[in-house]
């Protein structure tokens, strides 16, 4: 009898599984590290061995779910630089350990949406999108309860949106101007650097050398001016990418994650409050609103996929 | 048997009506005038008298899709002002008419993005995006094959999105700055009469006191220096609406329609010469071409829509 679902986050640095019963329930949740030594051969191998301790009956597994770090296309790992994985036939791969006619792949900030749609911050919504701040920005987007995968594997890319056309930073992709060149912890310690170094204001971050994102988000709350500009500056550019996910695939709601949402509502009313001020008027009340699931909101997605489809 | 498929166009002065084989090749097309007097009452019953004059058995149609100028929320449509439809339920008072488990409504610039893909300049693909530049600017999104509709119905509202964020000009819909200011065939006019009004270069159009889009395009076709800038600038905003595309749903090919688009392989070109340049790089590559299907884009959607669903 089917029982499980198992939703599987492959990192650069560890992989998370988690198993789930039948409505994506999460059951249990473990860690392995990930080997990609040899192009990542035997990263799929170490996962089979690690289920097979905590699974006794692989046939009551409704299926598997992949989440990877690159983009998909036409079912085939396009590219993952910190796994060694270029166009990689994973679904084919893991079949050779476990015959399961739902094994599924997709990008893991796609995942992370759905799961944030499926159990987090957006249940109960068909179409959402997520927005994840951290050291690179990420998004998703899920509409009628599915990702949205894209031509290229590229949809949701949200952080390579270019927000500043003329004279913005280099950003890792190879353009200038994107979204992560403001909005990533990356990006935020950058323009507090740019406009501590041009302003005379005394400034509590002064006392040290290279203050993090935390840092200067803790101080905008205590009311320091520099971090203030900072903050307004951020928020505002990822308001903007809310107004185009709003023009564009029209969100029930927008789901804010990554280690610089940590700061809560104080960076959402922020964001929110610039996007109600130049958002398209029929779509202004969009919510938006901070991600529940954490870093488990790939495993989530990942079964919910297993679900969708299965 | 089932033989035909039944796509309607409602428009503010004319309603076009098409009847196409279950393949969705066209196999009689027409018009007949809009009575939106009494708030639309008359619309649906006139269709249906128009077709019941050309087709003898009901019995053989799959289905009726519509397009309608509004946006549609939960099958009802929400409001369409030329119409003078608000919160109508079309499919509900169509079937007093007609019995028949397809009638299908959905948004006009939606639809047509649909017949582009289904038979006009996208066909073969299945991730699209279409900008009209008329009077206004529409658009539409198809992925995986499927319209998205958004949570307000305003998924593919691109004319909306705010290009320029800082003393824009004055919309419509109330902001500033959107794109239908600088690349609809009004906004290409106004900037000509602000760039003219600057500047002291000769231009063949000073002849005219309000010269027409298509004026201004084609003497820019002709080398004339004000007018290529004023093309340079709303191609490249129609450019920057293309990046958005290009990282939020990542189209395989995106159709460039309306008007404004009969200028040809010219604008075009200076589209895509504007892409290539800052769009991130694994979309860098998304075709870019003209609409094929004109004013039937609409009717031609209307009956994929039934396709997709029947």
């Amino acid at each position: 009898m089917l029982k499980y679902i198992v939703g599987i986050d492959v990192g650069g640095t560890s992989i998370k599984i988690g198993i789930f019963d039948l409505n994506v329930i999460l059951l249990k949740k473990w860690d392995i590290p990930t080997n990609s030594s040899e192009s990542g051969k035997y990263i799929l191998e170490d996962i089979y061995k690690s289920l097979a301790h905590k699974i006794e009956d692989f046939d009551e597994v409704l299926g598997f779910g992949f989440g990877v770090p690159g983009p998909i296309i036409n079912g085939m790992v396009f590219q993952c630089v910190n796994l060694g994985w270029k166009n990689y036939d994973l679904i084919g791969a893991f079949s050779k350990f476990i015959n399961n006619p739902y094994i599924l792949v997709a990008n893991d900030a796609n995942l992370a949406t759905l799961g944030e749609t499926t159990m987090g911050a957006a249940r109960g919504y068909k179409n959402s999108a997520l927005l994840t701040l951290g050291t690179g920005v990420g998004g998703g987007i899920v509409t009628d309860g599915n990702i949205i995968g894209g031509a290229h594997g590229s949809a949701g890319e949200i952080g390579h949106l270019q927000v500043i056309r003329e004279f913005g930073r280099s950003c890792n992709c190879g353009n200038t101007g994107c979204l992560e060149t403001v909005a990533s912890a990356t990006g935020i310690k950058k323009t507090y650097l740019e406009i501590s170094k041009q302003s005379n204001i005394e400034s509590s971050l002064k006392q040290f050398e290279n203050p993090s994102a935390k840092a200067i988000i803790d101080a905008a709350k205590h009311g320091d001016l520099i971090a203030t500009l900072v903050v307004e500056n951020f928020t505002y550019y990822v308001a903007y990418a809310c107004h185009v996910l709003s023009v564009t695939t029209n969100p029930d709601i927008i789901i804010i994650g990554g280690g610089v949402s940590k700061a809560g509502k104080y960076i959402l009313n922020k964001i929110e409050s610039h996007f109600r001020k130049f958002s398209y008027k029929p779509v202004r009340n969009t919510k938006i609103v901070l991600a529940e699931l954490g870093n488990d909101a790939g495993i989530y997605g990942a079964a919910a996929l297993v679900k969708n489809h299965g």
